[in-house]
């Protein structure tokens, strides 16, 4: 079955990206093109490709990937070269007291915009397709339906948040946190590399003292659209174009204080240590035990672990620790924590340690719209390709969104899984691809109405 | 029976320290003593304190500890505090080309020197009696012979060595290693905290340039004798005052580099993750398991251990970590060894990552002289204290002086078996008993041959 789907994706190849003709047929804009839109592949290509200078390694290539944080210099000169794109779009672009940029192509009638978007800010030595491919895809998009000469009936409203990342300041998603009214007043405050926020806002064009103006009102967008890569493997294994995201896991972050006793390493018979390392090992390891015993696909990470002292020659005193816990329901992951702490608290006793488990963050999950998944599967069949549902186990801005209104993502394949480094790849095919499922699905919830 | 014995212990706690009336008789010193040679704890501790100024904590107390790393100035002044002590005991000390403190008593034969004494140099926030009491303690071994009008048959050597602990060069023995011709001539080009190890040489008035001169022909020694406190708790928990020590035990040092892939936390399902920190904690389980399933006094630690990238939200990639396995039998941490290796290729198998274990140190075992282990057991007993055998788990200059000649260390408890920490405690009595011990065992040596 899979075979014969993939065969016949492969034979529809050459014709991706195009919105397929039948597509149009649902499209209800009073204003009719005279052909279907089509995304140009190529162009998008020589746009991921051109993004892609900006935080580029000093004689590097596009291979080398990008390290583009947030309020940098190569951050903000990225977003000017996609205000650029925008202006070739058609799009007159604004910024936004957030430092957000949005550009607004008109409606035939007088209804909520559609917003769709992505951000351009990455990590230190990150990829050229996290954030750039849904922040260009829209703009195609835009292009796109320029060309058909079609106008949608609701206006559409492209935008790019603002530090999406997170790397600087340390919380991310600060653009759409900040229109959900969820950027705190104390933030603005905060010093990274010696620069305020307010500063670092003000830099990309933001307006700090009116950051409230940023705040959108709840169900000013008819929906909310993001194309993303997957980040991860599970699209690319199975050889599915395209993931119709379910929603946005939910994250609880702890930190765990392993505390034995150092003491030196040959001196102390082995009955009388209370090695901190070892206690944490066997907590690392529950951890994994306990998040892959049952069916599903919540995830668990120790990411981070500090020994202290940390010498080849000292039995170790103190571990300090994450653990982080990730899956769409909140009730599973307090079940995963209880179990996590319970056997912390088995591991403190056998090994004379204490074990002090706290949580640090708590990330809700946001769900996607049942309608607006709908309509993106609509999309890809229309488009004749594959498609599966799955969480989205990254955190994105469309979570934020989600507080406001309905909100869909759209998920391309990673090659191997891989993000967050120079090695993350979309395939310029899977990026067209997804560029297609955006703007039918834009096409699509155009025509739909959303109770 | 140890209860009696310690019983007894407190009954004569008020004569200790004293080299008890019986023992000169086995002293066959052609210049007979008017009284019996008897330690003055008092002025061991007042000693002790003294030398505690030097690398103290600004303001602080002898319970806050020192830092005297070799080299630096705290060490420096520390010495020129012993060589004052050594004039005070009628000793004129000289710096041999490798900066070790050398003080000669003349015994009345042409016969090779009994050698004894320790270090002065600290490792950051150590305590006051690592090194220091072995020191000291010679220095009051002198002392009390010279107020007893007491020489012996053979000549007395008291010993400071340079660059004990290896903080400074990250290599330690570093006196005793030139005495022993163990010093490599490279080593005096490595730089450390900007300095160059032949100018920190040259600070503590050696001659790096004439370093061989420093090196001592085997056998030159008659024996080599040096107290130390136990830095395990072994002697403390049993209640037992004297350690002999059979032997310092052999040192392997592997580095372990585990190497898994990273990956984003949220996006990569669990069965496809290789967790360098999940494979590294089942390893560091499995020294523990490996080193625990025999009898023995082995041990094996993991110390220092270091996770790649070390973010929350990433799968760890690369895990460098330290594994070290200690015991008297180079066979049995050689078996330890392979066992390891065992199951580091079953754990890279099971968790899809590459494991590589590299020696990257090894110490050989020095074996106590069975001669001088019984001459100290004689003298403790002649002092009426309870003693046990038992391996030194830590390095000490005396394994480099078992290369040239017979040696022998004698223990002191340490309270908790706490050491290189300012809780580092030897208790007054526990000091002065050490330094009976010694003196005790010098005047046992000097009347017995080895042959």
């Amino acid at each position: 079955m899979l075979g014969t789907r993939r065969q016949f994706l492969q034979l529809v190849a050459s014709s991706v990206p195009a919105v397929v003709a039948g597509a149009a047929a649902i499209v209800p804009a009073p204003s009719r093109a005279a052909a279907a839109p089509r995304v140009n592949g190529d162009r998008l290509r020589a746009h991921l490709e051109g993004l892609s200078a900006f935080g580029r390694l000093s004689g590097g290539s596009f291979a080398d990937g990008v390290s583009r944080v947030a309020y940098s210099e190569a951050d903000v000169a990225g977003r000017q070269y996609v205000i650029g794109l925008m202006k070739e779009a058609g799009l007159a672009a604004r910024i936004d007291a957030a430092g957000n940029i949005l550009a607004r192509r008109q409606g035939t009638e007088a209804m909520a915009p559609i917003l769709f978007g992505s951000h351009v800010d990455s990590v230190p030595n990150g990829g050229n397709f996290d954030g750039d491919l849904g922040t260009l895809a829209a703009i195609e998009a835009i292009q796109s339906l320029s060309e058909a000469k079609l106008t949608t009936r609701h206006p559409l409203e492209v935008v790019v948040w603002a530090n999406e990342e997170g790397i600087a300041y340390g919380s991310g998603l600060d653009g759409s946190r900040a229109a959900a009214g969820e950027l705190r007043d104390a933030e603005l405050e905060q010093v990274w590399n010696g620069v305020r926020k307010s500063d670092a806002i003000r830099c990309i064009g933001g307006d700090p003292d009116r950051i409230a103006e940023a705040r959108r009102p709840t169900r000013s967008f008819h929906c909310y659209l993001e194309l993303h890569i997957e980040q991860g493997g599970i699209l690319d294994k199975a050889g599915i174009p395209v993931g119709v995201v379910e929603g946005i896991v939910a994250i609880d972050r702890y930190e765990a204080t392993v505390r034995g006793f150092a003491n030196h390493a040959g001196t102390t018979p082995m009955p009388d240590r209370k090695d901190a390392l070892v206690a944490a090992s066997e907590l690392t390891l529950a951890v994994r035990d306990i998040v892959t015993r049952e069916p599903g696909r919540q995830v668990g990470t120790v990411g981070q672990l500090n020994v202290t002292p940390n010498a080849p020659n000292v039995v170790p005193g103190v571990v300090r620790m994450t653990i982080e816990l990730r899956d769409l329901s909140a009730e599973k992951i307090a079940r995963l924590a209880k179990a996590v702490r319970a056997r912390a608290r088995e591991i403190a006793a056998r090994s004379g340690t204490d074990i002090e488990i706290t949580l640090t963050s708590r990330h809700e999950a946001a769900i996607a719209s049942p309608v607006v998944q709908a309509a993106i599967e609509r999309a890809a069949d229309a488009l004749g390709l594959a498609h599966t549902r799955l969480p989205s186990g990254a955190g994105h801005d469309a979570q934020m969104m989600a507080r406001l209104g309905p909100m869909g993502m759209i998920f391309v394949p990673s090659v191997g899984g891989i993000s967050h480094s120079p090695k993350e790849l979309t395939t310029w095919e899977g990026c067209a691809r997804g560029a297609a499922v955006l703007l039918q699905s834009v096409l699509e919830m155009d025509g739909t109405t959303v109770t």
